[in-house]
């Protein structure tokens, strides 16, 4: 499976699109923005952009959240100006993904972005620039020192392959409590490998004094095969199980699938950062968020029921594409509906949460 | 109507796509490619671009001529390097087009456009860094000074909206040689009034000395109402009037339909490029492409035949949003049968071209 082409979010505006299941990724946008939102200041006071402010998101996917980041970053800056009686600068704005994502519907968007951000900030406000820029953040992708700020949110987990394992990771589609140690080390090398090529990358493309806020689906835990990490996996890996047992997907096909995802604690992340040498951490925090967020309008009446449906839309926006190459469209509405199921019955048993490391950090 | 979010080629890749009906477009593109690559070389020969040579397309749409002039102009540039022993420089290209166009379909091709160029430049060509940007190139696009090389073929003949007619252009759905004179100086004006805009937006974003090569659909003659320009709308009218007289398309919608484009004449061209006096111009040249050139495969056992059919396909690839977004898509296949039928017709009876203006001008 070539991940570069595999893996995109589910596209459109439709049911089970990302665009209309993408809220758990927009509050933890709004949880961290305070972390974001202290970065671009400081960025604004400690370099003076002669021309454009450049500012690129990174994993933007499309749907609402693709602007949202770069909105509440371009507004903040405004606002400083503002207050410094500053000329508010121009925007340069880049939105990256891989090929395979829905640019289309983020620029459907754009006009009517453009004029709620006049309106909202006034007649200064801009011109801001919008590109997009499609490639894998696992190699370059802008000019050299062509960036002041970069920003990333539940992004940075997806790997750039599947790790190489040398043993059959039996059971599971992710790191796990059964997995063998050596999956586990492929798993961690394999992120060691693309995440220092990422921060690489993008040491080329910052201006000294350049900022970077990465926010990771991760866990708190040094154990990489911890719960927090894994849970999410483990149960659509049972839905997946359930399927094989009753004949309905092939054993080898669930032995060779494995999702191209790693989830690092807070260690991990500095680790890398202070290996690679090019940037200064300035916070690196662990924020979580339960499940149940993946949904915006619970109804009361039927309780968890519509958590659970929630939480398998949501993952479904996310890993559809991956799940249907590997296995095939035919299954994939089966598989969702028992995900379902098992997901709202540990949601009413348990606590459900995502982990997110968010780093924040200045290019030397 | 709004231009801006209506007009865009037919997106995908299917039978009724831009993608699919494309090949008069590309043809122009060879046609001119002596102009354009002249200009490029003399470009690099005057500049030194001390980081990457920054390109962009207007008008690029989707489909394989998207990403044909921007690899042509890498690849002259790269030869002319190796030629001076020079290093080739990093490419930055931009594509543009309005944000209703297809960019997806672009993007999906883009891993294998980098691995073609690779393999057929060498080790030693890129990295060539691509963006999309959409908006309208009637307005800013790209940050001051921030271009070399601006292109575009066969876009800037769209206006930024349907000239305002203060008389109905009864029968017409272009200017015509039954058209009034009112509507003839509303489409002059509004050419005017697009055309030294986009020059002006372009002049900030060039740097001095910075090349850009227009290729304009148009005529030789200075009547505006002249066949060479109008024929090929004047032959849709004649399909629109015939299903008006039968009753299948009310009078109202036809009156109130006007094509937002205008041919312009290489003179009006090199007028509004003097007026607006940012740019000297190079060369102003005119060249002609037969309606045939709309077809790949012409099969010489049925003759004209295929050629209608393939030039009503193309004018369908190109005009079908503006006509849904007016008439409704139930009236779409008809038109275009009946469209086909008229075009077979005169393709038999006389010869049949589009004339190209193309101007070559520097930044002053």
């Amino acid at each position: 499976m070539e991940v570069v082409q595999v893996l995109h979010m589910n596209g459109g505006i439709g049911e089970t699109s990302y665009a209309s299941n993408s809220s758990v990724q927009k509050k933890v946008i709004s949880l961290t923005k305070p972390i974001t939102e202290q970065a671009i200041v400081d960025l604004y006071h400690s370099t003076s952009p002669t021309s454009a402010l450049c500012i690129a998101d990174l994993g933007c996917s499309s749907g609402p959240n693709a602007l949202l980041v770069v909105s509440e970053l371009m507004e903040i800056v405004h606002k400083t100006c503002k207050k410094l009686a500053h000329r508010p600068p121009e925007f340069q704005v880049h939105l990256n993904d891989l090929p395979g994502n829905d640019f289309n519907t983020i620029f459907r968007f754009l006009p009517s972005f453009q004029e709620k951000m006049r309106k909202q900030l006034g007649l200064d406000f801009g011109p801001c620039y919008v590109t997009a820029v499609p490639g894998s953040f696992y190699g370059r992708l802008f000019q050299s020192k062509s960036l002041h700020f970069v920003h990333s949110s539940y992004s940075l987990m997806w790997l750039s392959q599947v790790p190489k394992v040398l043993e059959t990771n039996k059971g599971n589609i992710y790191m796990g409590s059964t997995s063998p140690p050596s999956v586990l080390k492929a798993y961690y090398e394999q992120f060691q490998k693309d995440f220092s090529l990422f921060l690489k990358c993008r040491s080329e493309e910052l201006v000294s004094g350049g900022r970077m806020v990465l926010t990771i689906l991760g866990r708190k835990s040094d154990d990489p095969s911890s719960k927090e990490g894994c849970y999410i996996w483990e149960l659509l890996a049972t839905a997946l199980n359930e399927m094989v047992s009753e004949g309905l997907i092939e054993e080898e096909m669930m032995d060779s699938f494995n999702i191209p995802q790693y989830t690092p604690s807070p260690t991990e992340v500095k680790r890398e950062v202070e290996k690679e040498g090019s940037f200064i951490v300035d916070r690196l925090e662990v924020s979580s968020v339960e499940w149940s967020a993946c949904g915006n309008n619970i109804s009361p009446s039927n309780g968890f029921k519509d958590d659970g449906y929630n939480v398998a839309k949501c993952m479904r926006a996310v890993a559809e594409p991956l799940l249907a190459s590997h296995f095939g469209e035919a299954i994939i509405d089966e598989v969702f509906r028992r995900y379902k199921e098992i997901i709202t019955d540990r949601m009413a048993k348990e606590k459900t949460e995502f982990f997110n490391v968010t780093v924040s950090m200045i290019r030397k």
